[in-house]
């Protein structure tokens, strides 16, 4: 049983963990969804109620029943790489690379659906107050009257976009910043503004979840830190991130936020706040972690690794193919 | 509890939706996401563990926490019509309106996410075997060589695009079309091609299912039709739909791949062979029902309307909202 990796060809990440399952024996296939059609081909043939697929990518092919799990880790676009790209033939590959995915009972880190839906902020809000965990009071509104009000009600604010970053070619992280206090909020009538309270922190978190396992790391907010500075990936100052044990509540959510999301991955940030109380800021379902490991030393990378060596689906399965050669 | 419509302005299937809606007295909001922000106004706030939301259009306030259920019937993309529309505006309105209502406990016709997995043609033979339905043979491939092959065993194929319609402005529909016996598929290397043997159909089968409700409908194939035009979209003739009988075999099917693929409104295509087989062509999670309800009488908007009128999540559900003003 396979392991496939869908990422671009550039990926240090990727190249980490691949190490990892080159060391244990697993059978790894790479491929970027870009280089089909051309240096990736498929087929797939259902024939007398049975499905039988394949996959070729740099000579080698690999059947779609036979991948145990599937990462999706920086896919580029299907198709963007071929000779002739237009958007149909994206559309037309995607849907035939990842409609077979799809049907394959393979496990996935994480499956389309689930990091589409875990990437709408309002949503993970909600799901984090559902689960249990401190959410720092929050509005997302287009009424500039709203956020008067809460605005008055929380006057020490910060703002950040709804979605995640600006849709630029390469995308570009849009930070997120204190509000002043005279703020003017008629322009909140021309596009939904995010608004939350700051929480004055001493530490930020990043908690790594892959599957059952939790590794979190806590960078200390230098006591001179200019209270302005409130994104941690923008923040100046050389603290070092650290290895911190996970509050067993707060492990307790989180496996209940990531078992409702049906992610197999997710990156959470939280503020820790003067009484050592980690509110949830966001859950990024593809966050990176090579910066977390290289710092702390964690075994990320081995725990993704672990995770997709898993076994794959039971045979009889749902889908019922064999190593046959079809093509 | 209101019933929440998302659809353009001109869509006279939703008016026929609202016409029964009215009827029984359901309150309906019905907006088109292009309209935010500007027409369409929203607010959330997330504070002491719980949200409140509230959607506002053409001067009605509507709680997001009131919605009984949501029909996504043809929704512009969020803020088409905005007086500065650009990508980044789409990407926060979309993601503002779809984050707070996947948080809202309505009941979907149908989910985004659901509609997205089934849109995908592979998927959706792959499920339809599982189901138990027929399904023509069909090959999805990239290679040239297993092109030839299955056109060795199945002399008599048709060729149709692995994803729905073109996606030019507006998206333009592909005939299915019949090959040639002497077709070079070189050109198969350029791009996924979907190859079906094609059925001596004696009929077309459109079944629609809201629901637990299915309304089957069969226009005949002409004695002297052209065997060439396979698509039925696109075939001339003047048979009208006529109703028909379900098959329990099929009702069966069709319920569990309903069930399976979490959609609430399906309308199937079917190809009848001279035994009186129904081979599943696809499902189309979004497929019009007017031309069937006006040839054939069938109630179908009626169903569509009794399902949105369906109660809501009972209280105490995942969203503990109640409908006060905030804005």
């Amino acid at each position: 049983m396979t392991v496939l990796i869908l990422t671009c060809e550039e990926d240090v990440t990727a190249d980490m963990v691949v190490v990892h399952l080159n060391a244990s024996g697993v059978p790894v296939v790479r491929l970027d969804p870009a280089d089909l059609p051309g240096g990736v081909a498929l087929s797939g043939e259902y024939v007398h109620g049975s499905f039988r697929g394949h996959l070729q990518s740099a000579g080698r092919l690999v059947s779609i029943a036979g991948l145990r799990s599937i990462w999706v880790r920086r896919p580029g676009a299907p198709a963007a790489r071929a000779p002739q790209s237009s958007a149909w033939l994206t559309e037309e590959s995607s849907q035939a690379l990842y409609g077979m995915l799809r049907g394959s009972g393979a496990r996935w880190m994480n499956h389309p659906d689930a990091a589409r839906q875990a990437r709408h902020k309002p949503w993970q809000l909600r799901l984090a107050q559902d689960c249990g965990l401190p959410v720092p009071a929050t509005l997302i509104t287009t009424f500039p009257q709203a956020a008067r009000e809460f605005a008055e009600r929380y006057p020490d604010l910060v703002v950040k976009p709804v979605s995640g970053a600006h849709p630029q070619d390469p995308p570009r992280a849009v930070p997120t910043s204190r509000v002043a206090p005279d703020t003017d909020f008629s322009a909140v009538a021309f596009g939904p503004t995010l608004l939350q309270r700051r929480v004055a922190k001493r530490a930020d978190i990043r908690l790594t979840v892959v599957g059952e396992r939790m590794l979190a790391a806590r960078k200390a907010t230098a006591a001179d830190a200019d209270p302005d500075a409130v994104d941690v990936r923008f923040a100046p100052g050389d603290v070092p991130w650290r290895p911190a044990e996970v509050p067993p509540r707060v492990a307790e959510a989180v496996r209940s936020y990531l078992t409702r999301a049906q992610l197999a991955y997710g990156a959470f940030d939280f503020a820790e706040d003067a009484d050592g109380m980690w509110w949830f800021l966001e859950c990024n379902q593809s966050g990176q972690f090579g910066f977390v490991e290289v710092e702390t030393g964690q075994p990320i990378a081995r725990a993704v690794a672990e995770w997709l060596a898993q076994p794959g689906p039971e045979p009889g399965a749902r889908v019922d193919d064999a190593d046959a050669s079809v093509c």
